[in-house]
């Protein structure tokens, strides 16, 4: 999307051949620097430093990371060391083992001196790839939208509330529920954006508002309480939302409090739509509640990061020093909370049949 | 409640008799400071730059401005003046008001040399009414956790989570919500506090786990997106909050974030209960939507105060400088969210005629 006019994507190779470059995500929303990775081991800081996170991104960076690796040695030995060097990253990625093994696989087969050149191009094909699903979830979720802004029938723009962060910023571009923002914005369809602050990363505040901001979708950021409100007063006119992981029958594993507000959608006729990639899609569990929820280290709500108003990057600790914290990364939205889910193969409602008529070729081994 | 083993009120007379001191809250959780008050200008100055904050304690801090103010000129027209003076600190705070014009109405009558002790003297008993109603509601509420108590027939202590600061900061002592749980505590039932952060201002975060900690109850501090993972998980008994205004009809304002919590309880059948002091009752209305919501400084949404890792305290920006923020303070809970009300007079279904039951004396008023 663009960046204050400019277009971009969250990875892409330097025009000089020598590299690839991403937007370095730990400093945003503050400061908007891109980093060139040159070698296996700047790919495998930009991941594990999360210089670049969201699922897609990830697997991408990992792919060209082995391009990285394999130009500077083609042999099976760094194959292999590369492989494991960044699977090592992010160890419960998901995305990130599938890019390695899809690129390893591709190479493999062939003489050294075709290696590099056929891991680049496969990583590249991996970021088009991603590119097109957002997309066409854009597409889908665009439908949403422009029935939403019909139905409002001019009275001012179509009010969106979303949580976390699953803009182009996560994926490489367009993103996944942004996407149909995106697409909005873009032809003309006035939006408007509650962003939610998303404690306890901020990842609302400091990457939804900022990729928002800078493509120029009008938006406020409110804090994580603030939703419950605003759809009591009428001023969501539908929810979007990522996930992380969607079971086969629709229920939705996705940041901490996406299940609140959820619930205060429901209470208050608000539509709750959540967009995904088909491969999230996990077909061998039906109930989210057996989901494993992962707990983070402390320091996340303990001590929050930011700018002083003199400049300074710092972090503030906001709880007592004596006090504990408990810090959990996701929860489950049942299925019954969710108005519909928008897929890169279109719209349908979080069920059991409904997925498995989108996604046939599952039907059978869901059932088994 | 008790400091690391002494007993503290939120205010008291200087052993002196030359003042009257206060914890300074803006220093809360990572100092420990009290300061005396010593003239009206201090103690209006405590209540403004918010050192006191909570309704009752802010009454109470102006009761013995007036002390302060009188005891250096006991004329009518110092009188008027720190009247004045006092409710202009905190327009909109009602128990200010009731406060100033109750030792006003004490004093007026009196000849000059007397007024000021008269006034120490009635500020000393609404802080005496103050304790004996919040530890009314702590007596009434206790038999709430001790039920609970009991239905876990020894399965870990009763696990209670809270939003914002309802705790002895917030009044003389005791507090509305914590009063109960301190009750518990101090008669050995096992008792343990998922404490909401509570954002923008964080008062789960820098006050309720600080005074929690202080008296030594188990607690840990979750953000405010939490809740509805811990209640899906069984990891909540129940829900206790304060309220800032309570309709007739039993439909609850409290700070922003509460309607969430209380959908999530619902949503999982964990009883959502909300302590009140009777005069905070709004007898004059019902539904809970008519009720103004604040809406206040942007900043408190933007910038996070706290203590950096070398010992400054500072404020960190979150949000990108060019995102627009909104800032609500309260929201409603509809009484059909809410298990029960806890007041001084004992525990109520929130409904109109229950109110009715527990505050005959407005039976008619409202009927009118």
């Amino acid at each position: 999307m663009k960046v204050d006019g400019d277009a971009y994507r969250t990875i892409w190779p330097a025009v000089d051949g020598r590299a690839v470059e991403i937007i370095d995500q730990t400093r945003l929303p503050h400061s908007f620097e891109t980093v060139r990775l040159e070698t296996l081991e700047d790919a495998a800081h930009a991941i594990r430093a999360m210089l670049v996170r969201g699922a897609p991104l990830i697997g991408a960076t990992a792919a060209y990371g082995l391009w990285l690796a394999l130009r500077a040695d083609a042999s099976d030995a760094m194959l292999a060391r590369a492989c494991e060097t960044l699977v090592a990253t992010r160890p419960t990625a998901i995305n990130l083992k599938w890019a390695v093994e899809d690129v390893r696989a591709t190479v493999a087969p062939l003489p050294e001196g075709e290696r590099a050149a056929a891991a680049f191009r496969r990583a590249g094909e991996i970021c088009d790839e991603d590119v097109e699903i957002n997309e066409a979830i854009g597409r889908h979720g665009l439908d949403l939208i422009r029935e939403a802004h019909r139905a409002k029938d001019g009275r001012g723009p179509v009010n969106i509330l979303t949580h976390c962060n699953a803009g182009w910023l996560a994926t490489v571009d367009w993103g996944t529920a942004l996407a149909p923002i995106y697409k909005a914005h873009d032809e003309g369809i006035p939006v408007f954006v509650w962003v939610d602050e998303t404690r306890p990363r901020n990842q609302g505040a400091g990457l939804t508002a900022w990729e928002l901001g800078r493509h120029g979708v009008p938006h406020k950021v409110v804090v994580d309480n603030a939703g419950g409100l605003l759809m009591r007063r009428g001023e969501v006119d539908l929810c979007i939302t990522g996930t992380d992981r969607t079971t086969a029958a629709g229920d939705v594993c996705n940041k901490i409090g996406t299940y609140l507000k959820a619930l205060a959608a429901h209470d208050n006729g608000v539509p709750f739509y959540v967009a995904l990639p088909g491969p999230t899609i996990d077909w061998s569990i039906e109930d989210g509640e057996q989901i494993p929820i992962e707990e983070r280290d402390g320091r996340e709500v303990s001590h929050i990061p930011g700018r002083t108003d003199d400049g300074h990057d710092t972090a503030v600790r906001v709880t007592p020093e004596s006090s504990a914290v408990a810090n959990f990364g996701f929860d489950v939205t049942p299925a019954r909370l969710v108005t519909a889910l928008v897929t890169e193969r279109g719209v349908c409602t979080a069920s059991k049949d409904s997925l498995r008529a989108l996604y046939p070729e599952h039907a059978t081994a869901a059932a088994e």
